[in-house]
């Protein structure tokens, strides 16, 4: 501490008597050489001056212009000891002093003045080099082209190498008539990060999630923003996320919950001017939908037809995206069970229940015949207790039930291979792996059920994540 | 193009007659101004010279130094007609001469020199403003930690808001003894993204999407970076991905066909050095699990057990990731069918299937006699023509399997209405959701049964991704 308070002193003195030299008629640039730089480069190797604090970089990469001296400082400023520079043919003659100024050996890399492609690519195979290690990238000297180019660089590529910094030398001091910096007014700047600034980015990151749909991610980093602002109008929005990722993981439970949280915190005095407030009709739907929902799977009574509604419109609705990821073995799972949750729900109007169908002996006679005429060929013995899927559709077309009716034979046919199917699936019973066309056949048949039960129920249900703004 | 070709004309006549008069001993400031400046503009207002291509900004935003030229014909450059300067108190002046030169109304934003956080907070609003235009971001001008700030943010930002465009003013041609440039060399260069610069930086998206296993977008990246660096290299991490994707979306046929693809090529001469030869070993056991496991769906043939383990740790694997991300239905159905599968191949090692067990009257007997033990309190009937989950294990135990004989009763209760339940949930025919703990009551067993069949065929499954590098 001693000795840096000795050195900076010596700085300072120099730099006054450089003045007085230039004053009366010496050569500038021959003075300053002369007098100050020793001094100023026995302070930074010493004890360099760091904004917000010194740490130990490994390596470090400059640009570097026709003024060497503030790559010097920048090279003592990081201290590291793999140093690469940039240079153009013009600042090559200067790389012999930075060696000399700094005692470091340095690599050379010569790239055109205004080639940021170059740049680029220098950045990245520097930054692979040293992956795991704490680097510099220095954007004092060179050209704009040079030091955009290297900044951009930088923070793009933190990203992936999140122990690089990017750095330069600043001046508290700049002394016009000389041209130069007053001597000991320079420092390294440890630039900060865009993403490290507060709560601002971080909106944008989830927002992106959320339009991806990953509705967790996007939750937590809503849950961040919270903390990082001290706005609780982002609480809000961490509610919606949750709500979303629930229901998509099917707990409408959880999600019913938070849509109801999320109402009520939106019709506070607050929160009347929340974003989320525009909103607030098909957030209303929403959380009508999952709470018929949730009811549904708390009572398990099909008479809840908005409940049956909602759930198996989630169903179809994960199918088809499933299906779109060429997840065919869950895409079938999601589809055959909302078909048989909608035969289910139709059964129960009729006044049965699938699993207790209290069959008459004509009854059973009709089942075992109509299940005979889906499946020629296959002899059907008796009728197990409990209905499955295909015997659900069966007996809902014994029953009369219209749509079920309406149902061509060929159409029929085809499915009921799938139907069966279902239970020798890789994810029920079996080792069968379902395919495109099965899925398709599936959810088509449960998509016509559904249209119908909207109209029943007079519900249009919307399962789209509402857009973010604020 | 003749006006333009004539306005050239003029600035190159200008610049002539100024380095005369310079010579002369005029003074190089004034002279410049007056003689030079205006035929600059002109030209630049006609037909500013830009690099690769002129392009149309709606809004642009600039920093401003202390030479507020190279700033004015940004702004000519980019064509913008609502410009944001941000000035420190140093430039300040130099904010009139701008709207003057350039004849646009200009919108001050005073920052601090060094002020990198304002900065960016700036160009967030500036982008948040203008969301979906093209718009400039110019660092030309200004200190070094402006420009350097104004481009990362602006190439950060680029992610969120893709309109967004980092220009600068550059010269061909600087005079060293006048201290400009050449009048006539200068021009708007529209600096590339880091991430347009070919497929070099779609490597490290790839990587980034690898690690957190969304293989099908590693896949996509790596499917790219063979068209744009005409490295078939990459055609070997594509083909790698996809096998990831595949086995995780269950679809074994299709993983164990990339993988053969995969293992082909590394045996090839030419691919000896590739990176994911370092693995080869690795990859083999993979391919050879991911064969047996196809094999097994193919033929249905419990026999295999080593299609049996493949499967099994799959979906034991899966559950407990599903299982990490709050998605209890899923893991539940998953683990579910882990189970079930290593106890169906545990009676076939018995001689017995579950879907046609054949059972003696006396196994009828003891199989009723074992669910009322494991089910206390439930009167089973009559047992089903094909064992559910449940009756296998109850039927394992008459059989005097050693492990399943081994199973504390209370364990074994607390786990027969877990199993039970089965039938009764969301994705299967019920609407029950699984509770975390019956989920890792069912895996935890099904772990246990993975071990010993390990020990069995004497193979520890290897289900993690390999790791990334090349």
């Amino acid at each position: 501490m001693l000795q840096e308070q000795g050195l900076r002193k010596r700085v300072e003195e120099a730099w006054e008597q450089f003045k007085e030299a230039v004053a009366a008629g010496g050569n500038p640039q021959v003075l300053y050489q002369e007098r100050v730089w020793p001094h100023l480069l026995a302070l930074w190797r010493a004890a360099p001056p760091v904004h917000p604090r010194r740490e130990r970089f490994r390596a470090s990469l400059h640009t570097l212009g026709t003024s060497p001296e503030a790559t010097a400082l920048a090279i003592l400023g990081t201290g590291a000891q793999e140093v690469y520079v940039l240079h153009t043919a013009e600042s090559r003659p200067f790389l012999e002093r930075l060696r000399q100024d700094t005692g470091v050996a340095i690599y050379p890399i010569e790239i055109g003045k205004s080639d940021v492609a170059s740049i680029y690519q220098e950045v990245r195979k520097f930054l692979e080099r040293y992956a795991e290690d704490r680097v510099a990238l220095d954007v004092t000297s060179g050209t704009k082209a040079m030091s955009a180019g290297l900044a951009a660089a930088g923070f793009f590529f933190q990203r992936f190498f999140p122990e690089v910094r990017v750095v330069y030398v600043d001046n508290e001091d700049y002394d016009i008539a000389l041209r130069r910096p007053r001597a000991g007014s320079e420092r390294l700047i440890l630039l900060p990060n865009p993403h490290e600034l507060g709560g601002e980015v971080d909106w944008l990151f989830a927002r992106e999630l959320y339009e991806k749909e990953d509705f967790a991610g996007a939750a937590s980093y809503f849950q961040r923003l919270v903390g990082s602002t001290g706005d609780q109008a982002y609480a809000l929005f961490h509610l919606l996320a949750e709500m979303y990722r629930a229901w998509r993981a099917l707990d409408f439970k959880e999600a019913a919950k938070k849509a109801e949280s999320l109402l009520e915190a939106l019709r506070k005095n607050v929160w009347l001017q929340h974003p989320l407030n525009r909103h607030f009709q098909r957030l209303e739907r929403q959380a009508l939908l999952l709470g018929a929902a949730r009811d549904l799977l708390a009572t398990g009574d099909l008479g809840n037809q908005k409940g049956v509604l909602g759930v198996a419109a989630t169903l179809l609705h994960l199918s088809s995206k499933l299906h779109k990821n060429d997840q065919a073995v869950l895409a079938a799972l999601y589809a055959y069970r909302a078909l048989e949750l909608l035969l289910q729900e139709r059964l129960w109007r009729l006044g049965r229940r699938a699993e207790a169908p209290d069959l008459s002996p004509e009854e059973q006679e009709a089942l075992k015949a109509e299940l005979g005429r889906i499946l020629p060929g296959e002899e059907v013995l008796r009728v197990r207790e409990k209905l499955g899927l295909l015997e659900i559709l069966a007996f809902l077309r014994v029953l009369e039930d219209p749509l079920l009716v309406s149902l061509g034979a060929k159409d029929l046919q085809g499915l009921a291979g799938v139907l069966k199917a279902r239970n020798q699936s890789l994810l029920i019973h079996g080792l069968e792996v379902p395919s495109p066309k099965q899925v398709e056949q599936v959810a088509g048949l449960a998509r016509k059920l559904l249209q119908d039960l909207q109209g029943e129920v007079r519900i249009q249900p919307d399962l789209e994540a509402i857009p973010m703004s604020r």
